[in-house]
């Protein structure tokens, strides 16, 4: 691939870059001196730089051809930012509350100019690690899954626009395949990236590698993985991904969208509020033992996916006569054989959905990237312990999640998994 | 689309055409006078055009922007020969033996020049319906499958190139839509094309049409059909679209072809092998009761699926430490877990098979499109009765086929249908 129009800003550049897009400055009033500019990206990825002037402000994020927390050593198309670019509008389209606008896209420079989600907005797992509730998080996120998965499906798309959809998301290969190696792959194998709080978990880790029916079920999540085109899935759905104020959900970051299972997405969400409930007891202390924080999350838990699970089959019935080619209304002509359909729809993304979830847990355990959660335990034996009950939880989840028939009931296994 | 280019041949155009395209003259020595042309297309979607001189031979086929046994009422891009084309050079690749070379493909005009497979060899079906034994059948057919699958699947793929495939091939998504129209959606309601023999099976196509269970099933299968990218599919693989004679098989007329699952090949195959079985009865006569042929089908149906699990698993054991990225070789690295995954793949590929030989068989019976295996059946209260026990038989197996753990059991209950 050619870089010829490529060239990574920093934040003299960016200045200059602001002042000949007039997306952008038109944002600032054009009053470009005595701009603030500060790089902020935490993300494994790329740069994000926040911009901001008396007139307004924005977000610039820069993808670069390498993952940056890595280096020029793991290299990664550019071009991600144009499917996040692509991503972000499609979703903002079926769920303007809790996807940022999109101001400017250069493909070229593979630069994104978006809206600066201001203070007091914080990522979401940060939220989590903190002990800060949610009241709105369930209902929030219900709303962005339901919506950006039922209308990028066959349940609301013909053949045609979703097929043409998946071959575009098609190209978005690079990062796929990313996933899938990171995901359904390295915790699975030795690999030169995996790592784990050592020496606590090296029994622990040396067992997932040597579990063959652990295996087993994880090719079949893989599979679906890379061969299921359901709908458009962000793709890294975890609790980084989403920033929040008491009031406010906002998803960011899907630079790894394409057209998956949708339990990907549902499984990454639930599976990190899982790997942030089994991280509470690392964060207790003597004024606060965590105890009816990690109610509220359970509790959230069991919210989301029931409120997914309403809202889901609402946009189902409300467009059950639409253009959506996957139940013709002719076929699906009464309401027990309506019923019947859904219930097995919704059952089996269950199962994908907790299916993906404990694969999702476990990589953040013993493969390449870890979560906050964990790693802001300091004590390395109560870290250990810690993530030591989410794998357990995780393998169980991945082995069983058949057996589920209602979130209630992973619920109590995780409460289980705990007494 | 634009047709600027395309103009439809008939016999006179077709010398000029072939005058001016050199990978065609040159087949025949560049000697045109003389030459032998007869238009052959028995088939319901084009022009197929057999072309002779003393030097050679070779086949043209055109598609119309229009389904021809419908006429230009039922539209149909004639950018499927582009796809029928690709299809033909990808099978070909890998299994050369049974897939017959194309010598010329024009795009503009939707014309392939490709082998003529010369007497004896004749359409399969016709050969079923006569009584024919092929004792290479099985053996050539489950090379077939099992190479032309195998090789366009993730156990041979790595991710890139399957993506890369994948989005090409969505771009034959009309005659995809309209095999899932015609096969998942109009037996199981009202259509206007829809016929079956009457008056003797009008209440069993109405069983059809209000059957929950059923179209509960046939839901998952179209969900697989349209949203699974396992391997590059023919598409169309019943006993019309092959050629015998009793050394050769070869296959043709891939222009459904697409990324899908792999049953829908493998059940369309032994779908219709299970209608000339039960098609038997009806051509049964004083000098040929056919309960040996119909015991050499059952033979064949048995042989072709063992010798395709056979073939296709030799191939990934062979392919083990190649570049396919579905089963990594440092993750499924003892004998003990590669014989389960195998076997859970494989017992998932019978389901998925049975299931859409099933549906298969039943829009044959109930649907737009029947077989001549029963329409050549005159008696129509003789062909009704065949018929029907085909349906009973395909209805049952549509919604047990996970009871089935072995080809031998499928073989059981045929017979058990007639008993």
């Amino acid at each position: 691939m050619t870089s010829s129009g490529f060239r990574p800003l920093d934040e003299k550049s960016l200045v200059e870059y602001i002042k000949a897009t007039p997306a952008l400055s038109s944002k600032l009033a054009n009053q470009l001196h005595g701009l603030q500019i500060k790089e902020v990206g935490d993300g494994n990825l790329n740069f994000v730089y926040i911009v901001i002037s008396s007139a307004g402000s924005f977000v610039i994020k820069q993808a670069l051809p390498y993952i940056r927390s890595i280096g020029e050593s793991w290299p990664m198309t550019k071009d991600r930012a144009y499917f996040e670019a692509m991503a972000l509008r499609e979703q903002r389209r079926w769920c303007s509350d809790h996807v940022p606008e999109v101001y400017h896209f250069d493909r070229e420079m593979a630069v994104i100019g978006m809206r600066y989600l201001e203070p007091p907005h914080i990522i979401l797992r940060k939220g989590l690690i903190a002990g800060i509730k949610y009241p709105l998080l369930a209902e929030h996120m219900s709303e962005f899954m339901a919506r950006t998965l039922f209308f990028t499906s066959l349940l609301y798309h013909d053949t045609t626009e979703h097929k043409r959809a998946v071959a575009e998301f098609c190209g978005n290969v690079e990062l796929c395949r990313h996933t899938g190696l990171v995901v359904f792959s390295d915790p699975y194998k030795v690999s030169q990236y995996n790592w784990w709080t050592s020496p606590y978990l090296d029994h622990d880790a040396e067992a997932v590698r040597e579990d063959n029916i652990l295996k087993l079920e994880v090719a079949e999540l893989k599979s679906m993985f890379c061969e299921r085109s359901q709908a458009l899935v962000h793709g890294d759905l975890h609790t980084g991904s989403v920033m929040v104020t008491p009031d406010s959900t906002q998803v960011i970051d899907p630079e790894f969208g394409f057209y998956g299972p949708m339990g990907f997405d549902i499984g990454a969400f639930l599976g990190n509020l899982i790997l942030a409930y089994f991280a509470q007891d690392g964060h207790a202390d003597q004024v606060n033992d965590r105890k009816t924080y990690k109610e509220w999350i359970l509790k959230t838990i069991e919210q989301t996916w029931n409120l997914f699970h309403k809202k889901f089959t609402a946009l189902w019935n409300e467009h059950r006569n639409g253009s959506g080619e996957a139940y013709l209304p002719e076929i699906y002509n009464n309401p027990e054989l309506q019923l019947l359909t859904q219930k097995k729809y919704m059952q089996d993304l269950l199962h994908d959905t907790l299916g993906f979830g404990a694969a999702k847990m476990i990589r953040r355990i013993v493969g390449v990237a870890h979560v906050e959660d964990f790693e802001s335990i300091v004590d390395a034996s109560k870290r250990a312990n810690c993530e030591r009950q989410a794998l357990v939880f995780a393998k169980m989840l991945l082995k069983e999640r058949r057996k589920f028939q209602a979130i209630t009931e992973v619920v109590s296994a995780i409460q289980q998994e705990q007494s």
